[in-house]
């Protein structure tokens, strides 16, 4: 698989990352991502990593570079479907995630967008 | 990766398949769907293939196969994202996917699945 798909639902976009990310991949997701945020206008992106056993800081810093990326087109990010054990390896290796929003799933992330797209 | 997620939206259950399929995987799809449906009372499955640059006569099964199921359970199936070129070899194999709707992406797919829900 060359790319990551980005789904459209309404004013916001989720992708659902199920494989093992590298460089090439990681970047034509950004790329994508960008692309899609400026063609549709969309004010947030919901990334759903309920598929991954695991989180090391190579997909930390995706997440964060992501979030960033979206920000600076007036898009929110959120990450939803994250599991325990993820969160518990997450905390004990100290990465926090900075300035990344989280949700339980996919139900609450959507709602959580919608209430700060409508606050703004 | 042991299992696909399934993405709950409201009334309706998402899966985007990104991955090659192999028996068990498809089994495990299955039983875990209908869970799904079961506990959430689900009235709609959207399968996103978008990923997909090539689908057999396998996945073609394994997607009869789902819609069947969800149809006992009284939920809908509609087949979103898929690409042209697949579109054209499903043609010309003759894999008809009897029985399973069809839509462009997810959006429509929804609506879709929102109107036949509304009408019954």
């Amino acid at each position: 698989m060359d790319r990551i798909p980005i789904l459209r639902m309404g004013e916001f976009l989720l992708v659902t990352i199920q494989v093992d990310m590298h460089d090439q991949l990681a970047l034509t997701l950004q790329d994508d991502l960008s692309e899609q945020i400026r063609r549709h206008g969309s004010r947030g992106v919901l990334i759903d990593i309920s598929a991954l056993d695991i989180v090391d800081s190579f997909i930390g810093r995706m997440i964060a570079t992501i979030s960033a990326l979206s920000k600076i087109m007036d898009a929110e990010t959120v990450l939803v479907g994250m599991q325990p054990a993820v969160a518990i390896t997450l905390v004990e290796l100290g990465l926090t995630l900075p300035g990344v929003s989280t949700a339980l799933n996919v139900e609450r992330g959507m709602s959580l967008l919608r209430d700060r797209v409508r606050s703004q």
